[in-house]
């Protein structure tokens, strides 16, 4: 039987053969919850009688969001959490450690073949190490914590064969943004994108990350790079794990199969207020910039800001807009620390952030006043995503943050 | 004629002899204006029908409250901001600085003998290097901003005359709670507290920054220790001074002489709900603390993380309690990262968040749920201060902050 990864994940999982349509109540090997979505499902667990969570090391619980506290309801919120930790015996990292996204890799909590579930769209993002993980609602969450599985019905996989090499200061946030240009924010709806070929294979987990981040800005309940020696690498002394192989048939079922060739790729942006609306940067260069971040669970990895030093190099910020500059976890940032980065950021003129969502949603801070513009490395550019709903963000590379944070205006970064 | 320090300031001055008890009309060195009373301060101006300001290059702007800008409101503050100082052709450090009473010494706007107002409280801080400034409402700001001058009614002053040296493990903060439990809350009410004495000589201007910045919270319109080769040395190369000599009489007019002796000095915490409710460390030695911030314009320099991490050792914070720390400006944060102390402090289990006033004024970050507990080194604790009004702020020194953030409840430093 031909499967296509996503089937293989349910298969194994579920113990019989099963393809995509199917709907199958399956086990979640992780449920993770965070500051802003966490108290509504501790809500809906009790209001459904809940007493004990269905398993508290499978509980993965942080705050991430609105940290520290930026308001007495957060910090009420925060409490509330930790009290439901500590009564359940579940592991809480606080506010200590980073964006969701990255700790869940990191501390080896995501893994290939795993179902992971989590309060926040972006759970999607465990793909990039080939588990199946996907963000749900809060009363979903409720009844996750409770019986610790979901009904799903299993979604049919877009097959994305990647090749070629990237061109000087293009990168995976490029390649994604061009795949959100091209399917379109409703073109994958309740499917899965499966990631392949030569550059997903040559792409660092970092990338991966990224890509995989960003297929529920197509629709995609999931974004997927089946694992590879790169993939269990990443895992070696993060979780117990022993490395088998399992990836897509090539003859499975597809919902479609897409290539694509990112040899002549060029630096993307995504036009407010649509993450699909996406140009060649050389389209709005010369755009006047307020705000630049350089962070989130889309591109807060050290990969990410080594590529935006390598633009800055020797040169500063400008005094006409902002920078702000969060690493996505602790490990992230003294990686980052270590490697001279923030001292080079600040000098350069950046404020440089304790690990956070920071301001991708408009949360606690980096928000936009009526008409400013955000050149954002995150993921999302809604109308009032960071802020005014007047306000304009920009997707970008941190190769193309950079280096418009350096001129005031949106640039080229192969023109730096 | 025979005049305290304060009486010199204003008599040379406004061009003749003035004691205290004169009304003068004073002109203003610098003009401090920041994002949270600049607005108002702004409006004010206009209201009055000002056009340009009285001395562009005696404003002082730069945004350190909410910075990000952490709601719309503070975004439009910013922008308001921004645009009058275009207008007015007014420098703005904007977000990129740091706390104001840090970075207006080291900017070198505050020198010996200048009058300087803030709005801000507290603006006496700058006492430190021998100015008389003071914290101003925000229409006394919008006169300034238009005349450059203020009435003041010269306040009288009391001199306090500290000797010996500071025990193991205590310094300036503790001086100054000490101080502000002995003098009370408003026992130096629309005075001048003149430091002197062999404890202030041998005190760096990180603690005279300490000492002036409390000065407030005994009621203090300024808290001034008089120039000598420490102050020049700090302001060499900062301001374009010649050094000079001046100090207040022995024999002057004060209102009170009080002399401290600070050999026997034990550390002290200042209890909620007030600054004045002062013991030893030992009294209040072991209560739960959820949350240690080391940072604010009181102690947020690098002598004052110094002190902390030499507390720290080897050793980890505590994971029952958050630790944020927020060096007070870029140039301290600099030194501080420069020094190994924000990876020590990162991975001692704390954030280190980019300079700003943090969680001091329960404005952006920070905030306290009810019945949680904040141990500061920060300069009130008034209740709702650091959130919500059912919570506790105890204030106290850098090494206080750190023993306890390592223990989880109020420590005494001498003891770690």
């Amino acid at each position: 039987m031909k499967q296509t990864y996503v089937e293989k994940v349910f298969s194994k999982k579920c113990g019989r053969d099963y393809s995509a349509g199917d709907m199958v109540m399956a086990p979640v090997d992780g449920a993770m919850i965070h500051d802003i979505t966490g108290p509504l499902a501790i809500n809906v667990f009790r209001e459904m009688g809940g007493k004990q969570v269905f398993d508290p090391e499978k509980v993965i619980m942080l705050f991430d969001h609105q940290i520290p506290a930026d308001s007495i309801p957060a910090a009420k919120n925060h409490v509330m959490m930790r009290d439901f930790a500590k009564e359940q015996g579940i592991f809480n990292y606080d506010i200590k450690e980073g964006v969701c996204h990255q700790v869940v890799p990191e501390k080896g909590r995501a893994r290939p073949g795993d179902i992971i579930v989590g309060g926040d769209s972006h759970t999607c993002a465990y793909g990039a190490l080939g588990a199946f993980s996907t963000g749900i609602g809060s009363t979903d969450m409720g009844f996750v914590l409770k019986f610790g599985a979901l009904y799903f019905k299993i979604p049919e996989s877009i097959r994305l064969e990647i090749e070629g090499k990237f061109p000087r200061r293009t990168g995976a946030k490029d390649l994604i943004l061009n795949l959100a240009g091209d399917i379109g924010a409703d073109g994958a709806t309740y499917k899965a994108l499966e990631f392949y070929g030569g550059t997903v294979s040559d792409m660092d987990i970092s990338g991966r990350m990224t890509c995989a981040n960003m297929a529920i800005e197509m629709g995609a309940k999931a974004g997927i790079v089946p694992p590879d020696a790169k993939t269990w690498d990443y895992l070696s002394g993060r979780a117990d794990v022993t490395p088998f192989e399992m990836t897509g048939d090539e003859d499975a079922g597809y919902a479609e199969v897409r290539h694509y060739d990112v040899s002549g790729l060029a630096p993307k942006v995504a036009v407010p207020h649509n993450v699909d609306n996406v140009v060649d940067v050389t389209e709005v260069a010369g755009r006047k910039v307020d705000q630049v971040f350089i962070g989130s669970c889309t591109n807060g990895r050290f990969e990410d800001f080594a590529e935006a030093a390598e633009v800055l190099g020797d040169g500063k910020f400008s005094d006409d807009l902002r920078v702000i500059i969060v690493p996505a976890s602790k490990e992230e940032y003294l990686k980052v620390l270590r490697a001279g980065l923030v001292e080079k950021f600040v000098e350069a003129g950046a404020l440089v952030e304790a690990p956070c969502c920071g301001p991708c949603m408009g949360g606690a801070f980096g928000l936009l006043a009526p008409g400013e513009v955000s050149l954002s490395t995150s993921n999302r550019n809604f109308r009032g995503r960071q802020g005014s709903t007047e306000a304009g963000v920009y997707l970008c590379s941190p190769a193309t943050a950079a280096a418009s944070a350096m001129t005031g205006v949106i640039t080229d970064p192969r023109e730096v």
